[in-house]
Parts: structure tokens; sequence; C-alpha cells
């Protein structure tokens, strides 16, 4: 049996896990156009070189954004409206509170 | 004042620093052409992070392959022989006891 708080806290769970997929595609999606682009502008092996250093650091910021095993916490949640791959209002549905702490994260530098 | 095994010695090191630098050359302008091709066929994520694992590996074997610090030993030349970046006739210069010593280790497997 399950309380109300808990079914509360796991429809919120649901609804940041979706927004999360959300800025997860859009994220990946904008670095394939990006490194698409980049790509063709390569002559030589320093521009390689640099791409590899370039690929190394958004994987460490990419895998180390979107967990998708762990419960998503308003702190991620708030970096990625900062960065511009969710708006507040795809997170409609968490709580007033929840939202206002995300809203206040993002606007944190 | 130098003796003539060291004039010998100094005269095989230039020789094998061009092939060396040559090979280089060869090898990067290769992987150019080769990540220009590739990045053209990227479509999703896990594409990316496979060229990111492949720029890594390449980058640790050629920046372990080609030292332009160090003397240049045959078993490097032997290395790019058996890879095809170098034919053992850019090697004329060499003792023959060099060349002989290359040409042995690079039809090892």
């Amino acid at each position: 049996m399950t309380t109300n708080t808990q079914q509360s806290s796991n429809t919120e769970q649901k609804i940041a896990q979706e927004a999360l997929r959300k800025a997860y595609t859009r994220e990946t999606e904008a670095l394939v156009a990006e490194i698409n682009q980049q790509a063709s502008c390569i002559t030589d092996i320093n521009d390689i070189w640099a791409l590899s250093d370039y690929l190394n650091s958004q994987r460490y910021n990419i895998e180390g954004k979107y967990d998708f095993q762990e419960p998503t916490s308003v702190f991620v949640l708030a970096q990625l409206v900062k960065e511009k791959w969710l708006t507040l209002d795809e997170l409609n549905g968490l709580t007033p509170s929840t939202k206002a702490k995300v809203a206040a994260l993002a606007k944190m530098s």
C-alpha cells in the first residue's frame, strides 16, 4: 500500500525523468549536428586532436549530467533549464514547491 | 672532434628522423581523410562516442610512436615499414646492418 505522499513523489519522478529524456535528446542531437559541421572543417592533425579533446569533455559533461538510474534531482533540472535544454513550462506537473526550487536554482550562476 | 663512428651514427639518425617525419605526415594525413569520411556518416550520439573512442586510441598510438625528441630506433622504423607508412627503399643511407635489422623486425608479427 502506498501513501499519497509516495504517489505524489512517484508522479514527480516520472515527470522529471520525462523532462530529462527530452533534454538529453535535444542536447545529443545538437552535438551530432555540431560535430557534423565541425568535422567538415578538419584539415590537419591538430584539428583532429582538438576535436578529440572536445568530444572527451562533452562526454564527461553529458554522461555526468544524465543519469537515468538515479532519481532526478532539482539541481539537474535547474541546470538543464539554465542551459536552455528545458523550459520551466515543460516541468508542469511538478508540485509548485519543486518547480519554484528549480526556477530559483536556474537563476543562480 | 668527432670520430668516424660518431659521424656515421649522426648521419643514420638524420636519415631515420627524416623517414620518421615522412611516415608521420602520411599517417596523420590518412587519419584526417578517414575522419572527414567517418564524420559525414555520424547520425546519432553512439556514433559520436565511437568516434571519440577511436580518436583516443589513434592519439595514443600516434603520440606513442612518433617521438621526435628521442633518437629513432630500428624498432620504430620496423613498425612503420610493417604498417606500410614507409618502404625499405626510403631507408637508403642507413648502414646495411641497420637496414637488415629493420627489414627482419618488420617481417615479425
